[in-house]
């Protein structure tokens, strides 16, 4: 039997797993005092710690934005005014007004506990404030998202200094993939918010897309997450290091952009060597799940939590084959996609409290009972369905 | 039968695994052209990555002099040789003369890669040249480690500002384990490379001892990682942590201090509260070896990692359940030692290839091939083993 007839099954789940995750966040992450969210939360919703993760702050708020302007059922007062309440608290407490530079944890009440040298931050502040702009019309969070704009746009192409991370002599220039990854979600999200924008920004876009293109190394076998600016391999662990979810999480953005602009090559490219190469060689044989990290060439990679199974790189996972379904109607695509559905919906889902578990042994056990923690909130589970529901309810009403 | 009938196997396999370790990097390690030594090696001794860490550095320096001055089967010139070249190397290329602060790592010729804000890198640069005087009689290393030493209590006790850690309003001040036992374990040193200079560090060694006292909470059940200065408990995963290994490192250096003092109090304080305590609740009961880290409340762990089995913590309890019962005859010591004994050489050990591996699953698997990493050098194997042998040796003969 063709695995079409999933389809149904695949909509009903992702849709009622995605209403799980979103009154999760709803019922227990609300902190009506001081505006913002709690992240640090138990498996049943408990705080256990209020200290606020700022990326996950900001990107609270763009989910709920998201929601409340796309789906109907989230179009509701208590979901804006959360986010309302999200995005003043990120304005007031999170970014620092001389340097634009916004705080990766601050305490309950705001007072910042520490700054990563790294824009990240601020990226989820800007996609915060531009989808709080579409959610309200208000002008301040247009504003402050294309100020914030600008700057990520000057630290990321321009002159990184004002960042404050140290030049060693012996420290090789790398070219992160997450950086461009990252601006090309930023200008989705700006087109989103302004269309007219588009323009000002084709080109930075353009660019985007040649940087990804580097990564893929080895005569196009693989796809790897630091190379120098010329493309280069780089030396030891730090050059042979794979991060599947990350390249697959790149895909889809390549994807879309390929099919807007109407890029038959970069759509080959996007599903071949970011897609289904990463996976394939990131999938777990034995226990399934994707891993969080491999060494190209076989040695054990130096982070302790390589053969880790997250959510998020399977959350990536399901949104990509999707996409790649509904762009190319290749059945294989929807074969992956229910590969990865059926292992993330066996192991990731809690049957007693809503939101994902996020963290497995290899084995697949849980092994941090946490819903959300300094690097998890409400962000890849409810955007990964969400934006499923929406594709399959697509295809099954085209 | 009594465990003690043990004695005899435990020295013929500590002594066996000591010098399989210490061939291991013998052979493996050396760089002959710049000096220093290779860290990142696989599990046969492949240099995988030729980044050279610098607390490795000033460790491996310290642990072949140490072997050198202590164990005559060591006493040779390839290991003196080495010694002397990792320790021009540290002088040369790790410090910063201007700042005296040290690289984390360099590469392989030298140049800087990376510099922590901690004072880590520091602590084994002083080790490792005050070693090599006791070896070599050369004043210039006594010279460097005596200023060293210096600049490391004016950052601990002093003023930390130059190690260019920024201070944000939210963070709360805290008292980290790691540095009054480091500190004291300088102290120690200092004595064993210059018995005069005990009165000059006799008061700051009291010091160490009462911030380390102040770590047992919760009315004496547990031992926190981090608590305030005033010694008590910080809100949050952060007050939370508790890290069953620093704490048995603690207890034996605690142990010695009470025996070398004559304090019987801080002996029993030593034996419950830092080693027998972490030590049942660090014990995986299903599945044997202790934890990473554990969160006092029983909620998860945020470190992904809190559940791996690590070598140096199995180390640090061999060490200080030996030296424990060395001190007290009691067997319960030597009935724990076994217990770890046996776990650790049976999950740690590779046959095929010397030096232990570092990193295991909760369940035992081992989940990195290789036997030196970013954190892991010539040092806590050789160490322990070291040391274990010159003990059961000493119980065995007396």
């Amino acid at each position: 039997m063709s695995v079409t007839s999933r389809l149904p099954e695949f909509l009903e789940k992702c849709e009622r797993e995605r209403d799980r995750a979103v009154d999760f966040w709803l019922q227990h992450s609300h902190d009506t005092e001081h505006g913002g969210f709690y992240v640090c939360l138990d498996r049943d919703g408990k705080v256990y710690d209020d200290t606020k993760y700022c990326w996950l702050q900001g990107r609270q708020v763009w989910m709920y934005c998201r929601l409340y302007n796309e789906v109907e059922k989230y179009h509701r007062q208590d979901v804006l005014q959360a986010a309302i309440a999200g995005g003043e608290f990120l304005m007031k407490h999170v970014k620092d007004p001389d340097t634009m530079k916004c705080s990766f944890a601050v305490t309950r009440d705001g007072r910042t506990v520490k700054v990563q040298r790294q824009p990240f931050s601020e990226v989820f502040y800007f996609l915060g404030l531009s989808e709080l702009h579409r959610a309200t019309g208000e002008a301040k969070y247009r504003d402050e998202a294309l100020r914030m704009m600008d700057q990520l746009v000057h630290w990321m192409t321009v002159d990184d200094s004002g960042l404050g991370r140290p030049k060693w002599p012996g420290a090789p220039a790398t070219d992160s993939m997450a950086v461009p990854m990252m601006l090309m979600c930023m200008i989705d999200q700006l087109e989103t918010m302004d269309p007219t924008l588009a323009d000002k920004y084709a080109e930075l876009a353009k660019w985007c897309v040649q940087r990804l293109l580097l990564h893929i190394q080895r005569d196009g076998t693989v796809i790897l997450e630091q190379v120098s600016p010329d493309g280069q391999e780089l030396p030891g662990s730090q050059g042979r290091l794979q991060n599947p979810g990350h390249a697959i999480e790149c895909s889809w953005f390549l994807l879309q952009y390929a099919v807007k602009h109407n890029r038959p090559d970069l759509k080959k490219t996007a599903i071949n060597n970011f897609l289904l190469q990463p996976f394939e060689s990131g999938w777990d044989n034995k226990h399934g799940g994707l891993f969080y990290f491999l060494d190209v060439d076989g040695f054990s990679p130096t982070q302790l939590e390589w053969n880790m199974k997250l959510w998020w790189p399977h959350n990536e996972a399901l949104i990509a084959f999707l996409v790649a379904y509904k762009e190319t109607k290749d059945e294989k695509m929807l074969e992956k996609f229910a590969q990865v559905f059926d292992y993330a919906f066996s192991h990731f889902v809690d049957p007693d409290h809503g939101e994902w578990y996020g963290y497995l042994s290899q084995q697949g056990e849980v092994t941090q009972r946490f819903k959300g923690g300094p690097f998890k909130g409400c962000f890849h589970v409810p955007r990964c369905l969400y934006m499923c529901t929406q594709i399959l309810r697509e295809l099954l009403t085209a």
